[in-house]
């Protein structure tokens, strides 16, 4: 499509949320009113930017030399943008990783880059990280993932929306002020990395070391990593669940034994170990393990009213899961169970049959693997005595001559702000300026360790600002981020640089 | 070892059992004197061609060309060896075995022999097979797998045990008769087939085909592919369990969900399918499915009484097996539950996560495996309506959206024979004659679908007689048959010859 309908599209459709909003957006502040257009006009830039960022194939999951090679290609491409931009950039050395198959690979450097200094300003931290998930086209592309192409608003590509798109938007945010020699009215930094995928390798080590010295002065925390729940309309999130990961083995020994030889003189490990498994949670997805719920924050008023107002058609969602019938029937019961109280799924077995066929086999050591999605204000070492003792107990009256191990192999804690704070006040502020509406106020019912690893080092307020809508398909075939949005959510970052240094004052 | 030696421990052994057994056999009846004698005299002759015939790597395991190869060379020797004796020999082409990679490799041939054809006579068809289990001397053999090496008086090697052996066994019973230049005292049959280890493919076919040719005057079957439950005690075995087996499929979607952005608004299936497998035993090994005992034979007090004679040494039987503890205390209580009780046993889950390490996938898909021993007077088409009927009800009470599926997909009759049959009187009469005592008279808790094959399609008594002591190792490294075995199995055969024209008269 000519980019100018694009353009066009994302104008009418801009106009077309307002009125469904029901109101105009007010004018924008003074300031604004001169980034808002330099933002507009220079969409085509910024779009041919991303497409530039894209067409690296930053992808950090499968370890080849080559998809390596990219990582710091793409990490030497951003360091170039930020010192455009005037940053002092340091691409700190990482090291390497070892491979479990005795390879070793160079981990990506990690970016820290720093742009004003003004004692008077606040300083705002973004982090990024512009590795990329895998992406081929035979997988079901019908675009080549590493070249943008837009097709009716949409800018299809890896990458375009998780999370090159956000972090170019922060950098056009940035930059705009800086063409139109506009103060620039926080100091900002940035910290992108770029093993993301790969689980953030090597990022909690940097933070803890860089805590008093390069986060010294940061006041907020700003990760733009997510999706809206809506395609319309914006969102903010405020928290995510915590998981608690455990491993239950049942040993009889260590071989295998034959059905027919053995069985019916056995304490078979699978019976146990699907006794346990299946003590663990009801069919109306409550959790058994006695004590669970204890330490789960209760509902407010308040906080009941933020489930209501939030934008999820839940028809499209049920299809668009392609789930017949969720165990709630309503948005509030659904948003709430997904992101406000644990869950318990029972992922699988290690060690029993799992091929095709019929093997008659009875496993001697069997290891059966759940999770449970920890919500505020729960505290995973609590939690894994709760399910220790419960799983003693239940393998206990089942007078198995089995051996029993139980363990928690990760204990990660929920992550949950303050919404009063006042970089929520202005990024809400910045919202209803951009897109003339509040902002669905959500939380993500899985885990994300940086919000957390942020939080808990730095002390400092985090939040996450998601540019992306629902239907952007991060990490899945066809992945995009709408031209719309991101162009929108530069003025959106623009906008919340102004409102967070009012607040701030 | 010098084979002088191994003759003297092999009677010296012999010598032992006698003592022990507190009696001495009885004189062998006349013809059989001189039967004995010449089979103890040739003895290094006949493990001279069982030396030749395992160092044929008739592997039906591994589907190459060469070990396919090596198999047609195996049932061409055969062939030889029974056109020696005197018979008359057809090598059925078995035609080709098509690969689930797309290969096609032939299938060796089923030998069907017939020697003498005396209507006065009675006609015993032996079965047997010339394949063999996977072996690598790096797996842990102690000497070269397919290279017969005496250590002890025991003769290792590949398909030493299973079954090269006691097919040799009985070939030399014959050849003994014909050297001596003594009449047979019954026409013999023989069925040697290429592909049992790789579940008999085209067996049943052929007998099914031969059922009004080649197997028309058959009177008696006799199978000897399995072991002794002792060391020392020969065996006669009258029963084997059959086998139903099941799959359970629980489906929310095709596709697996993340933890964290699906937990606690699904029926997962997981939880379901445990639910489900956990409501099929208890933890003292008895099975929950209504009805499922309705049909066992009760337990007489004849059949009783086997088993207390059953020479099965309790704790060496858990040392070996490497078990804490068994259900039940008592050698009757095992051997019942083993051999004439139903056992239930869940092999494993197709569909959910069974890698090490900790994915936080809720499986959209997943598949139960379990399977029911079956016993006389069990039916497999009851068992799979009960089956049904248990898992729809426990599923229908969860009220899961998910969908459940359920199939039997293997439906194998048990096994039991009429131990006053004449050839099983035949069998205790030779099995006196030879060492002295009385068999232990047991059932093996596994499937053997040959037995039931034979007994279904001729409708003609089947008997196992095996030779093979408990230790053998069949199927494992370090394979063996003791050279006392072999040689005094060759004699149990040729008595057995004796015994079952007498009593067939």
């Amino acid at each position: 499509m000519d980019p100018k309908l694009g353009r066009m599209a994302s104008s009418l459709l801009a106009l077309l949320l307002l009125l469904e909003g029901g109101m105009f957006s007010a004018s924008p502040p003074a300031g604004l009113e001169r980034v808002f257009r330099h933002i507009e006009l220079q969409q085509d830039a910024f779009v041919q930017t991303l497409k530039e960022w894209v067409a690296i194939e930053s992808d950090s999951v499968q370890p080849t030399p080559r998809f390596r090679q990219e990582l710091f290609r793409m990490m030497a491409v951003a360091a170039d943008e930020l010192r455009r931009l005037g940053a002092s950039v340091d691409s700190v050395d990482m090291g390497s990783q070892q491979l479990p198959d005795g390879q070793s690979l160079p981990i990506p450097p990690i970016i820290l880059a720093e742009l004003g200094n003004d004692l008077k300003k606040p300083t705002v931290c973004f982090y990024g990280h512009l590795d990329v998930q895998p992406a081929a086209w035979g997988d079901g592309w019908l675009t080549d993932p590493y070249t943008l192409t837009e097709v009716d608003g949409k800018l299809y590509g890896r990458g375009a929306t998780d999370n090159k798109g956000p972090v170019l938007a922060w950098i056009n945010a940035v930059s705009t002020f800086q063409a139109l020699e506009q103060d620039l009215p926080v100091n900002i930094k940035f910290i992108l990395e770029g093993m993301e995928e790969a689980g953030s390798i090597a990022l909690e080590e940097l933070v803890q070391k860089e805590k008093d010295r390069f986060f010294s002065g940061v006041d907020y925390i700003v990760i733009s990593d997510n999706l809206w729940v809506s395609r319309k309309r914006p969102a903010v999130t405020y928290g995510t669940r915590g998981n608690s990961y455990f491993t239950v083995e049942v040993k009889c020994r260590d071989q295998d034994f034959h059905s027919g030889t053995f069985g019916g003189i056995l304490n078979e490990p699978m019976a146990d170990l699907v006794a346990l498994l299946g003590s663990l949670v009801d069919s109306s997805g409550r959790i058994l393990i006695p004590g669970i719920y204890d330490h789960v924050a209760s509902l407010t008023e308040e906080e009941k009213n933020m489930y209501k107002s939030i934008d999820l058609d839940l028809e499209e969602y049920r299809n668009s899961s392609q789930v017949k019938k969720f165990l709630f029937d309503t948005k509030e019961e659904i948003l709430m169970h997904l992101w406000r109280f644990p869950s318990l799924s029972i992922h699988g077995i290690e060690g029993a049959f799992d091929e095709p066929g019929a093997k008659t086999v009875i496993p001697g050591r069997v290891t059966g693997k759940f999770s449970i999605r920890l919500v505020p204000h729960m505290n995973a070492s609590v939690v894994e005595k709760q399910v220790k003792h419960h799983l003693e107990d239940v393998f206990s009256k089942r007078n198995s001559s089995n051996q029993m191990a139980v363990s928690m192999v990760l204990g990660l804690p929920p992550w949950i702000a303050n919404i009063n704070d006042s970089q929520y006040l202005a990024a809400k502020r910045a919202i209803r300026t951009v897109f003339g509406t509040d902002p669905d106020m959500i939380r993500d019912g899985s885990t994300i360790p940086v919000a957390r690893i942020f939080q808990e080092i730095i002390g400092k307020s985090v939040m996450m600002l998601p540019l992306g809508a629902v239907d952007d398909g991060e990490h899945s075939q066809n992945e995009k981020i709408n031209r719309w949005n991101y162009i929108e959510g530069s003025k959106l970052f623009a906008a919340f640089f102004l409102e967070i240094a009012k607040l701030h004052e």
